[in-house]
């Protein structure tokens, strides 16, 4: 499954992506919050899963690795705003796909593109980090399968970490492998969870943390051995937070993120520029096309 | 006893706030530092316990829970100030009060207050934190007993920190969980002992700590068994750190504390205003008097 | 051993400094990347020893303890140019001298100088730091022995640490000792690696760590039993770190160490100055007499 991840851009829904944004802006409903749904399948499934405390749930099940394409960030974006339109005050971020919590990034929307477009889907990350780290809700990402890049990223954004403890489950921003240097703003919200040694060393290393490992350096703050504790104990560290008056949680929770939500909304063009001026490198493009092509060959 | 504290907010001292206040200001010598004599009580026992080294303690002594009034806040600057002067190099900050280090701010003096009088008390508490927190003196807090919210803030102005590991005995900011977000310099001072994960996480969850806890987080620096361990162990260090030639001393720990020195007191006024909105919310108030009411039915 | 480091400042090769700094600036070659040959000793062998991966190596063996005099500072600078304009990519820092790494920073070149000598030698301290910090090189310290003061220094500079677990080998800043204090561009190096609650610590206490206790504390990354070893597992982590394309892995650097860069940059000449000033008090220069002393009656 590793091997498929690679490098933590997923590549593996060639074709297919454009398909589903469209239907992301006007989805239909299945239940009280709905789910979106997509041409051929659900990206995302929502729900509120505990009524009386608020708590709400987004559990991606896009096959086969969660990538972030542009209809996934869509969606995420837009099931954030929903849940907190509900009232909830917290919400799981959980995975629906065996093995893989999200491969990050989609390499086909960062490889060979014009300029525009890579401007626009960076945009959309942006947009999916300020929304999901700058929410008021209790955020406990329940990471059931490997998290690299921006899986990662989606993790270490939430309030709460919980890690299952099993083979090939690793997470970390290992961007710089394929010869990308992580964003300011990704090494920062990084750097606020395990420190500055450890974010020298793990994103210069481009390292992939087992269980263990994340839990050794602060990466993550609890771990699992079967998806059924893991998310018994995620829901019990919800309720564990949300005795906390909503007065006394908002603000320390918004005097931690409001520096960093600043910095990014106040910069939005200049990272993206700096972004795809790193991405659009020869070297780096190179690196991405002979990825790619191994994967073609694997599949064929 | 932790009952009694609850939220670390202290309520216990009912009335007999004022009284002490006015004897401070022109306290009784019973030593040669002298003892501030409180009306009816001792709030604050002060010693220089080794003149050739230069070691001074302040000991916490007003029962029930060395709750943080007018009378304490100024005792305790007072008392500083003086062993400065005496040419002391090091301070020890303990309790006279079993199970109790101290249970923070008077709650008291927070409730159904004026305005006027609470940016006053406000002062006073930003007065104790820049006087013990920029001492030249190397400071050491014996915590022996219960340590939460403006208990905590105590410890950690502190240089160094050692905890009785005994049940009740804890320690941490859990404003919280009053629905009260605790101030950016009070948030800074935590962080800068157990770093910025610990901090997001503790004082979002309005968390205390029991001293094995403490101190696998950094917040305390070693445990004792007893207090009579402590307080070798705490003697003992001091005469290390005091090894060090003042001239080496003073400037590394000017270079440490002047960042958070410098900012509260360029906005003290501005911190001030901003304590007493938080305060002042409806929602606010409306915890502290429910906890208020909850511990006079628990007297009667 | 130890006892003739003392407070990590070496004044042990009186006199003879002066001959080698000229021989410097001319360097003989003995190899491709060539040895600096000092008019009677070699103070540092620079080799490239492992021509394929572009390692280069730079041992420094200039009894009997590494001390850092102007010619030894000069021929860092120079070896770290002549190492990168040869395409290394990695650079060890290693010691030929048992039981030493480096003493730290030449006593005689700070004791009952001129102030224009003491801003000069001060010039080339700040320029070895921000040669050896910031080149893109992957930099990696083998401390086979003592480092106190600028021999920790040294290695905090480097991306990855490997310490020798044996008796009397130890690190850290321990300037406060001879009532110096540590420069602020100093801190922040360290600090970087270890977290601010540790630095507090360390450089108020002027704390040298042994192997084990530098580990616990991330002062360093890895420890070794045998030098044999800790060369071993120098080299495999190098070749870890190499997997990683110079496209990610220095940008990752620079990204780490540039504000740090930019921040002493830009205040040489103050931060000169502010040091000029703290060595040259009164009761500084009398704690260095008295140690110089104590050496010199050692010798007799």
């Amino acid at each position: 499954m590793i091997a498929r991840l690679g490098l933590g851009f997923c590549a593996s829904e060639m074709g297919s992506i454009w398909r589903t944004t469209r239907a992301l802006c006007s989805p239909h409903h299945s239940s009280r919050i709905g789910r979106l749904r997509m041409s051929t399948q659900e990206l995302l499934k929502v729900d509120i899963i505990n009524e009386k405390q608020g708590v709400g749930e987004i559990c991606m099940q896009k096959s086969p690795v969660n990538s972030l394409d542009r209809a996934m960030l869509a969606g995420l974006v837009d099931s954030i705003s929903r849940l907190e339109r509900d009232g909830c005050r917290a919400l799981l971020i959980t995975s629906g796909v065996r093995g893989i919590f999200s491969a990050g990034l989609n390499l086909l929307d960062l490889y060979d593109q014009q300029k525009e477009d890579l401007l626009q889907y960076w945009g959309m990350v942006q947009e999916m980090f300020l929304r999901l780290y700058g929410t008021s809700m209790l955020t406990v990402a329940c990471i059931t399968g490997a998290a690299p890049a921006a899986g990662c990223l989606i993790s270490t954004s939430c309030d709460y970490r919980l890690m299952l403890d099993q083979p090939k489950t690793v997470i970390g921003l290992n961007e710089s492998l394929v010869g990308l240097p992580v964003p300011d703003w990704m090494r920062m919200n990084f750097c606020d969870v395990v420190g500055r040694r450890q974010t020298d060393l793990a994103l210069q290393m481009g390292l992939l943390f087992p269980a263990r490992d994340a839990l050794r350096i602060g990466l993550v703050d609890q771990v699992a051995d079967s998806p059924e504790q893991l998310r018994e104990a995620a829901l019990q560290r919800v309720a564990q937070f949300l005795k906390v008056p909503d007065e006394g949680r908002v603000p320390s929770k918004r005097i931690s993120t409001e520096p960093l939500l600043s910095y990014l909304s106040g910069r939005r063009q200049k990272d993206a520029e700096l972004f795809v001026t790193s991405l659009s490198q020869e070297s780096v493009q190179a690196v991405m096309g002979k990825y790619l092509e191994a994967l073609r060959n694997k599949k064929a």
